[in-house]
């Protein structure tokens, strides 16, 4: 089976019970995660070799959040450095009213990360698919540099890297806009997971207001040669409770389009995106020839993710396919 | 009043809280319930008076099954027995995902039951209705021969019987199939719950691909005479969180239809059928010329029993009532 | 910035959790609250300042239910006198199973105030709006009458009064009906939130079937000349678990429509009048010249209340205004 | 078996989790109980036959409190009428915070109950004891009328009549002492729970300082010649979190003492005393003769319900007969 | 009444419930409080006037903390800026496991207030104490030399100041030792609290090893002849669960030694310290010639805090009062 | 590092919260172990590699139990088969009420290995312990074989063996007694966990009433010449809340005496045994040579478990060091 290598910071989660706002928690649930351990767990549990790479600090908190990835069967690499795990608090929305983040990450151990610290040579020994997020390089100068390090050695190693572009404009704070950094890092990937919002802010690349999908790729493989496919998703009609979710993919000649999924009762939305990530490189390394396929698996595995608390997909394969067949909740599983 | 009494095990039924995953657990949520218990808790709500015939082992587990019961005036008659309650663990579904059954329920006490231990005479004096259903004979092969027992003195005391079908494929594992069994107890029935896809499987009545329910239902009561009325009940556009729902009601003659509710937001649907059957058990003693009232009671009972969690309808006569004369949920009552 | 004198009960609102009935609770929630002290709270959250004049019990409960208003920023003026705080218990709804109120209040310390005892020229000073309900003349005729003390006060010192009228015809139980209290009170108002079926039954006023609320409302300030604006709210296809929302404002003049908001998930809709009267009171207090302003506020405020637990609006004024301008719950808010 | 009759009121009570205090308050833990209906749980758990007369309010809380005994197996006879159920709100207290008690339990169902209103020879046919407790009389002058009812006819009856004099100085609120009232309710007893510091004020039965227990209760018998025993039990080096115990038996000639307990650590003390009450009436029905094997039982029974949540006993027969042979806490019963 | 002004910083504090550890943690409690804050609110809730200065971020986290001060009647005088609340995690501890803090408190809100900002002649304005602790100075250089600012503003002004030296080791990371920097604080001081291990570590002061409680405080009083009163607390025979306690107070010619206390069932002992400082400034106020009494009503609050779930100690005077006279634990309180 | 291997049955435990009473429960917490396995998690977090064999259900259950064994670092070997994870039930206990098992653990996955299975040599490669207990051999004759083909293989490769007796007299129910089955398995052992209390029903080896310790293992010494050392612990003064607790190390000439701790509030006792069982093995592995050291660490480390929820000990090495070296419960770390 392949092996695929993650890189990333675990954050904290804090969120009030039962739909209570920040202001009105006696009590937090707790969870560990964001984007690229997310992506890592799915894989993990739809049967993947994974690695993931990080820092944590040496408390409780950072230990904590390597078990939760351990026990998923992920392998962390963990630099135990640095003062704190950073936290985010999410507020789970209802109907009209957004969910919402407060994000409390800053000089996290991730990002006392220095260049020159991690062995990647080591760490893709064996690997065959490196996957990083636009999360890290927005956090400070020093994890671009150390993801620029990554891509060069997964690049000469030839290892397949795909990027999920993950716009956060709240957290490019160190003087640096992401158009001014990405393209560099994109440059090495082969797969993207990207949306029409981020081509000016994120790729640098303006495109026409009414610019097709197709043409918007065209033009973001043009300037980054080795692209060889590209992703997005879509939620439509959507407030805190509930939307309609699909996907396209584009290999350069055709975009194909998944089926449409309407979720009715959102659980949790956070790592959606994660979901389908890890739902699309599941998908690439299963079925390689069959893009459609992988498509329905990925947009199946994020609308199950909806239905499910945490961070994290928890959804199997088979419970992936199940729904790709065309058995939904409907019925109780005996 | 009339007097009903009904036969069948109680199962301890643990559920993660808040929607999680069984995987995420870290609690369980605890119920004591099971098909024919759900029926005699639910109509001891509805003011009859009700007998329910069991056995449970000798420890906490079945005393608080026993608790349970009497706490809605249900009067339990238990062998304290064998040496476990039956599980099931339930995870909630929500939109896409499906809720998911885990038995565990195997050598439980209920399954240790003998010929011959039962005095059926004393079970039924002062009786008019004994209620059973397709779980208690799936279970053992003593367990469908004492089903005969039961029957047949119940038939010779002239009680009115009814039947819920209740096909679940995976507990049928003793090496005999459903319709070897089930024909030969069905014989008794006055009364049965059951839908067109559990006229092969259950009934072995075989039945072509677009018979009406009319044209089914008349091959059913001509293969086992004795039946008077048959009713089923319908998920219209069902997730896990959602679904419409109706029923209908064959006397032999005409087939009364239901209307039709819309349950927006499921809080657990388990139990829904024997709500169903509480209520028309209910409806057949209240209204006994009535069959439209009697439906209509019993689908509106079933529609409350989706937004009450556990396996028991806790909704009352007048509250059904309500909602049938179309006071839904759109006013807080005070 | 304005000052805001309100005046009522306050209650103790006792909850199960998790949607579970009151007869299933082994638990309850606890929440303090009751029409005008929601108002209260929700001003301050606004940013107004707001006195909250009323009584409590020497007790727990009392110094909780006051220590409640305060972390509002709400400054109470409290007797602290009688036996006893009021309770209901809520049991919420869902689907077609409707939110139930058993009220527990009667014989309550703010039951026991008396004429004379509140120095109202004291309470209103430096204050420009009075707001009462109609909950509190329900109580008792002494309230009724100190209500009216309240309303000579405040209309000589010149505030602007306005009254929900809040009918709950299971609290007039002191022998005299609404109709023969109210319109006393309501003739010093200058501000209204009510609806065409409490025209009869609160003010006295018979319309006829098909009258517009144009000409309701009309008939209304006919009654009481001193009645500036008029507003209320509707629910739409309304179950327990979801509703549409929408207002309208007269002013003698014309009659301003909101926008309409669909509710889809309801966390809980107890408060949904307070918050829309507390979104009025702001609305008319920052844009006193721009009633469709006002109104939209009012709504929009209302209908972000649905998503929030407890009695109390703790939607902020950003946050109101956001879903005016259109950014509704669809996105997670970074 | 005997069988032994009850009467008194249910109340519901409202406990914060975990040691919070009721300001801390934001949830309640809830049971039902209160002296006599402790008793009556305790008692039918031991295997005894019992009747529970009662009135509760029409609504959840008082269908929900009749469930409770019933699911004890409790049989309530219970008259459905006015419009509350009494309320006590209870801190559990630690180290040397006390715990606390606020009542709000006026105006209940129960203390609308009226002379003649109880068929009390219905109610004692085939029993043949009785057990009431001094609260009941110090909540309405009728209530005690009530009680010279029931007791007028029990006697009559000749049932052996029980009472905790259970003297609780903030009830007595009608315009009557204790001691005016309860002599004359107590001439009819047989047995009676009742300590020293209760002669005065609940007997009327003056006793010098240094008077041993031998010698006021020799007075006791004195002034009631039905009187054939008396217990009572003391706390020893108590706060709020452990303390020892032990109990006494005056059987007119002799005084038996029990073996002293430690409770190292306390659960929860509410309903200790009827726990105690509940074991001696079953030590007394079983072991006529043996005054300290009741005594013995009876007080293991109180120090078993230290460890157990809520104000009802759960302590089986087998589990107190074990802690009387020595076989304390110290080992997992496995 | 007078008026108190403490100065510190709010922290928010997540701890596991049921002495879980934090690895175990699915969920923390949350509360909000520090040193001076509980002082604060303990002083509040006492009925003392007290303002509290602070600052916190402009978020939900920073709202809720200031929430939870106005709920005590306590007035926050708050700079809303800087990035983050600070955090504290704590898991409590058990018999001879010690309770754990991990500080996640670094850059807080409150680590970026600079000299000049707060306005203190404003602040202490009509106030007669002002209050701050040994942990303010040990966060920044700047945060000592505001504390500094307002040393002299108060003492020009005439306030009585206490300090309470508080030495935490791991919090004086910038630099200076605590020695450095604490006897210029400690100069403008009238009253201390603080214990003979921190005479060398905080004040600079080295004493022989077997030097009395009186030779000490001698010594300190020389040093800073401001001092007019010092008291300590100690811990006996402590494990997590259990611990005696006593204090004593020097005046400068007498040691008043306070009765012990046993706390034999800890709840939560942070903030046992804050207890005892809201405690002596409330008897120096009540009592200001009365030492003993003043001592012996501090050392009773902070027993009572050692039941109190949280930072803040709830006792009211008359439980604190009641408690000194001898009513423990050991009686329901009804 | 040493690398242990261990082998054993997973269970799941269910447990009533807050010290419930399992009849009360309306809710489970639910953790996973089992004597090898505490063992093995524990081991683990000392930083010990560690291989866990057993067999699970392919269920979420099993899944479950493996993931928590994973998230402890701990590397399961586990066969996929059978129909259920065997569960036990616990309730807490409190003062003189014991704590209660009540098993369910028949019919498990672990109980359908067969001889032949598990391939040892592959299991033991690079191991240098084997660690078994008695529980293992009590559930069937087939385990009792596979112990025996796992002994052989161990020893033969050179592994130090060591054993828990463990004897549970309710778990011998296949129709051999203990002293029948465990002597031939005991023979191939190093190192063993053993009572006096189970000599004569685990070993056959009859002792005198009034024996040494130093006499009776001497006595199995002789039986088992393998055998080189014997530990065992003791509880003293013990109540379900409280204990002390010491122990004894046997190395065939000397008798070492730990430290005796009294742990005064017990928040968990199940898997003390195996808490010392590990830190046992931890302390032959770190300190071969010094058997007082290695006994120290083992009696402070079952201490610190005590206090500790769950079945495993989460004490790390520092903090049992720290116990060892006097630093108990007293002060918070921080």
């Amino acid at each position: 089976m392949s092996r695929v290598v993650t890189f990333g910071e675990l954050l904290l989660r804090l969120s009030p019970p039962s739909h209570l706002r920040l202001t009105q928690a006696r009590s937090f649930d707790l969870y560990y995660g964001c984007a690229e351990a997310n992506v890592a767990a799915s894989l993990s549990k739809f049967g993947v070799s994974v690695k993931f790479i990080t820092a944590v600090p040496d408390n409780e908190l950072g230990e904590s959040s390597l078990s939760m990835l351990r026990s998923f069967g992920v392998e962390p690499i963990s630099f135990i450095q640095g003062k704190r795990l950073g936290i985010y608090y999410f507020e789970q929305g209802a109907s009209e009213r957004p969910g919402k983040v407060v994000y409390d990450r800053e000089d996290s151990s991730f990002s006392t990360l220095k260049k020159g610290m991690i062995n990647w040579e080591d760490a893709f020994k064996d690997a065959d698919w490196f996957h990083w997020s636009g999360i890290t390089p927005s956090l400070t100068l020093e994890l671009a540099e150390i993801c620029e390090e990554a891509l060069t050695v997964a690049s000469r190693m030839g290892l397949t890297i795909s990027a999920d572009l993950n716009f956060r404009p709240t957290l490019w704070k160190y003087g640096k806009k992401a158009n001014e950094i990405m393209p560099n890092l994109v440059q090495y990937c082969d797969f993207l997971l990207g949306g029409a919002d981020e081509s000016e802010n994120v790729l640098g690349i303006t495109v026409e207001e009414n610019a097709t999908r197709e043409e918007i790729y065209t033009k973001w493989m043009e300037k980054f040669p080795k692209l060889k496919n590209i992703v997005s998703t879509r939620r439509i009609k959507a407030n805190a409770s509930s939307n309609g979710l699909n996907a396209v993919f584009w290999d350069g000649k055709k975009l194909y389009r998944s089926q449409k999924y309407y979720v009715s009762h959102i659980i949790d939305r956070i790592g959606a995106g994660d979901a389908f990530m890890a739902g699309i490189i599941y998908g690439m390394i299963t079925w390689p020839e069959d893009h459609q396929m992988a498509l329905e698996f990925a947009v199946a595995a994020t609308c199950l993710k909806h239905s499910i608390s945490g961070d994290i997909n928890l959804a199997t394969v088979n419970e992936i396919k199940a729904l790709m067949e065309g058995s939904g909740g409907g019925r109780v599983s005996r």
